[in-house]
């Protein structure tokens, strides 16, 4: 794993399968979970991993804490740093909690509030950037500058995108007969290190990346066969996936993904709204951009078994549509 | 067992140990989940048990499937019947159809839509009523002479009530520090069986029951020393609690149960809001009147262990007023 974390190359199968040893004792152990209703309304069966049950509510936990797994000797004792729309902040700042060590996040400015909150609750130190991934980027370079931090990207990360993959791993052991994986993209960590795993367990299962067609920048990369980046932060509530895809991601979406599916804003709402009635649990936007594409019948064949992997569980009230009623007055 | 059926008189701890033996292999293990922020929001360490996961999604299938499963010889081959608010009635179907027995199920018509909706599903005979509980007796009457029916009284019955103790049981043996342990009340069958699997297990736990302040009959009761009734249909949103306490369970009341505590409609949204942001976890009306109790302070005392059932999962989104900004379309 030496060379893994310098990110110069894409990860491997082999590397998922170390991170899925490496971090089994750590994780909670999250269900995939199914609803004859959900099934009837996708014509497939249906089964869902809910990674919003993951330390952190969401699947980035994995890649963070493989990343400080397997960080190098000579970075003991030494800060670490990110910059996230959230997630990645709280999953990094946990797993840099459990071992002692101190981290800093960059957080831009639209991130959702429970999100950022999250990252504060979770240890770290936050600094607020402007949107968009230039911005937090530049933002975090000067605090590596100024506290010598080891820097662990969200997605663009060969130790962050082999932990990734490690969910669906799991999912491939439970469901052997999946048809067809898929998962949302947006920096592209999820997508790249689940189709390692795809394609390493070799059932011939396909993968399918989904897209908030507000934030299409890997749907265009993969049919272009060029990687685009956004124009600017787009105007998507899947607030987990306003970033352009990385560069190894893009990479592993060309050699090994088989479609990018994009779906509208309101599909997003409505594949939210299906899995509160069905199942009683609340996913982030980002979440439902897999399900909206398959409650639209873009994943898969009819009566193919397809699985979903819900990448998290953290909603900001005030911004979701259903659910702004009555805000919290603490949430 | 065989006088048990009979419901003159209450059950006892053997009768919810042998229950739990009897519908292990049959339920689905419910977790007990906890939070940081509950905990400091109510000053105590709170477990929930999550019948909201429970097949039917709710505890009634304990009570129902046992009834089911001990019933007498004389009636195999007979049709059940019962009268139901709503879980109970899709418990009892469920439990019927996985036994190859015909349901049927009286509900008052002002019962949650999903609930109806959930009953017919669970593949029940639905016949509505006029609401109230002797509106729902005399149509169940009906239908008894009519079909000649074994009924399964949804709280008033020593097989249901034994059944209900065994999520209690489950509390115990996974969390033997509980101080307190709460559930809701309506007819008294989840009080009943907690009571019964508290005091038995002997570990010094108290029982507290929660009420809805427009439904407090049980309050009433349990100060009074005299079974109350509730005057007509009560104004609350728990839908699940809107019925009197049966005879049975005012025993067990009188007999074991520490206090009695009521909550405002306003504190029960105020709990299922506050389960949906730190869980990702929509909890129906019904169980969010014992959180309601936690977070005002009124379970156990600071820094005891309380555990919580979180009774049911079956949501009206058209009744609640925080989720109805948007109603679904097919929900």
């Amino acid at each position: 794993m030496n060379a893994v974390h310098e990110a110069a190359r894409p990860p491997d199968f082999a590397d998922v399968v170390a991170a899925a040893g490496r971090l089994q004792p750590w994780l909670k152990r999250t269900p995939l979970i199914s609803s004859d209703e959900l099934d009837a309304l996708c014509g497939r069966r249906v089964f869902l991993k809910c990674e919003n049950w993951q330390h952190g509510r969401s699947f980035k936990y994995r890649g963070a804490l493989n990343a400080l797994l397997v960080r190098p000797r000579s970075t003991a004792g030494i800060a670490v740093g990110t910059h996230s729309s959230g997630n990645h902040g709280t999953a990094l700042a946990l797993a840099a909690r459990s071992l002692g060590i101190d981290c800093h996040v960059v957080v831009p400015r639209d991130a959702a509030s429970v999100k950022v909150d999250n990252v504060r609750a979770a240890g770290a130190r936050v600094w607020v950037s402007e949107p968009g991934l230039d911005a937090r980027e530049k933002r975090l370079a000067a605090l590596q500058r100024q506290f010598g931090l080891h820097l662990v990207h969200p997605f663009d990360d060969a130790r962050v995108i082999a932990g990734a993959g490690t969910a669906a791993l799991e999912m491939l052991a439970e469901r052997p007969d999946l048809a067809v994986l898929a998962a949302p993209i947006g920096g592209g960590g999820l997508i790249g290190g689940t189709t390692l795993a795809v394609c390493g367990a070799a059932t011939g299962c396909r993968v399918v990346a989904a897209e908030p067609a507000a934030a299409d920048d890997a749907y265009r990369s993969f049919r272009s066969g060029e990687r685009q980046r956004l124009a600017g932060p787009p105007d998507t509530i899947a607030d987990g996936l306003r970033g352009s895809i990385g560069a190894l991601n893009f990479e592993l979406l060309q050699r090994y993904v088989d479609d990018v599916v994009t779906v509208s804003e309101e599909a997003i709402h409505e594949g939210m709204r299906q899995v509160l009635r069905l199942f009683g649990m609340l996913i982030e936007p980002s979440s439902a951009v897999p399900v909206a594409a398959a409650l639209a019948g873009r994943i898969g064949a009819p009566g193919e078994c397809i699985g979903i992997i819900l990448s998290g569980g953290n909603v900001d009230f005030s911004a979701c549509p259903f659910l702004a009623g009555s805000p919290l007055s603490n949430g």
